[in-house]
């Protein structure tokens, strides 16, 4: 019996010597020999090509190779069979740097300073306390709550909203349709760490950007999409740099990629670019745990951090 | 009886307002009246004129207005009484900001990054774990233990470095000019949170340079000075810029500020520079923890976070 390894957009190469010395007594393969391959049990993918999955009439359950798990979901022929997300410390680490960076960079004036030093001048600029500033999460899972965990630490206040009531130490929550307003209102800086899903796809619009607090103490809100690019209207994201209704943004994702060197997003002086790097996947910690689910599995055992197939993440 | 403020090289007025609110019988003066003035008892400074305390009769402590105190000794004709400097959470808060900062910025590849986005390209850097690098912290003071706390929170493996054997939870020691060779070639990401004094002025040097790791996952060794500008002969920073012995560098401090606009730091593509913005002191945040030190002296309690003057910190 056989493990399916199916990626599209990078080479799988490191991910198969990953998964092999993470250890099974199951061979792993990168391609089924034909469409209802018997021996296929489980399958760990990233953006698998529409329909590979449909017909193998063995397979036991599905894994991403990320925290994500829209590429998946986005086969309309999927069977139904269990989803399964990593979750790791590893995974979460790596984004909660990213977001820790890009809350420092913004409030810490990181721009002011760098435009500064190209034109030597020496001037300090107004710093607010972390304590002055809150950081509203919006998407309140494993990842949001390490990057507010580690919020906190720094000082900062944090405010988290979610599709569901959840509760967190320290967090002022926010839950719903109804919650995102007083949620907005709250936020000097918005992280976006939201799951893609129908209910969530272009949520960072005109009218979400209009609802940021203006009077914030670094001087207008700012907004960080460490989550998927398909959350967000980017021509609105511009829009509101130019309105001033928006400082400064930090963008990882898009909602093309690579982003379109026609894109004015590159260029735009309030914009920081990165190309999908906030928390990349690294084999040789995430395989562990993928082979620990299926070895479990195999024996019986419940799989861990199952999609909820309906709601989409 | 009074309390002298005496400030130099910025306007005293947003101190005395703050040190007022923080409410005192005593009443507060910019000025003695003349250099035997027997009314002041306690002197609140930062960079005071040379002589201004030397023959004030009933002085009875001197307070900076910040972690360091290299500014009061420098006045050769200082009386003898304590001195002591600021610990806070605000300030230390402050500076652990900075070096999370700047350890991430360098980490992410936050130069690399802002250089591919201006020419539009997408790429992904490789990017080490936190747990493969080891942030090495200079000066294991009151601000070196917080920031070792917040980078050790983040991931990342910390090594301190100080005068005298200290220990601190999850960091590895070392001390004393025999521990400095092995710290310096287990430091990956070299943080100097030292203070000013004759044993350590131009400690960063062409030797202490030449002493870093040079194989570390990010490729080079990475210098963050956060203390002072007198630890760091800029020279030979530079030269090991040019050697590729240093890979980049965050410079907040300087020999002489403002820095010079002839200075090459300032436009060297692998050199950030503040303008000494690291930790400044906020008063309103500060000035009661100096008000309630004076009330407790006066009350003849002992003070806290005194000054070893042989130690000159």
């Amino acid at each position: 019996m056989t493990i399916l390894l199916s990626v599209t957009g990078f080479d799988p190469m490191r991910w198969l010597a990953a998964l092999q010395q993470a250890g099974s007594e199951r061979a792993i393969v990168l391609e089924p020999k034909d469409s209802t391959d018997p021996s296929i049990e489980y399958a760990v993918v990233w953006k698998q090509p529409p329909g590979l999955l449909e017909n193998l009439p063995n397979l036991k359950a599905i894994f991403s190779l990320g925290a994500g798990v829209d590429h998946i979901l986005a086969d309309k022929r999927l069977p139904d069979v269990p989803v399964a997300r990593i979750v790791a410390d590893d995974l979460s680490g790596r984004m909660s740097e990213y977001v820790v960076w890009r809350v420092l960079d913004h409030f810490r004036r990181g721009r002011a300073y760098r435009t500064q030093q190209a034109q030597k001048i020496w001037h300090e600029r107004m710093q607010p306390a972390a304590r002055e500033i809150t950081v509203g999460i919006m998407g309140f899972g494993e990842l949001g709550r390490d990057a507010a965990d580690k919020l906190r630490a720094l000082g900062f206040r944090v405010a988290g909203w979610g599709r569901s009531p959840k509760s967190a130490e320290g967090v002022e929550m926010f839950a719903g349709i109804d919650g995102l307003g007083p949620f907005l209102a709250t936020t000097d800086i918005l992280v976006v760490l939201l799951p893609l899903t129908e209910a969530t796809r272009g949520i960072i619009d005109a009218k979400l950007l209009s609802r940021l607090k203006r009077d914030t103490p670094l001087g207008g809100p700012v907004l960080i999409n460490a989550g998927r690019g398909g959350l967000q209207n980017e021509a609105a994201i511009l829009d509101a740099l130019e309105r001033d209704t928006l400082m400064e943004a930090s963008l990882d994702v898009f909602t093309v990629e690579p982003l379109p060197a026609t894109s004015p997003l590159w260029t735009h002086p309030r914009v920081f670019v990165t190309p999908h790097v906030a928390a990349s996947s690294d084999p040789d910690a995430l395989a562990p745990t993928i082979m620990r689910q299926i070895a479990a599995h195999g024996r019986g055992e419940t799989l861990q951090h199952l999609v909820d197939r309906s709601a989409g993440y």
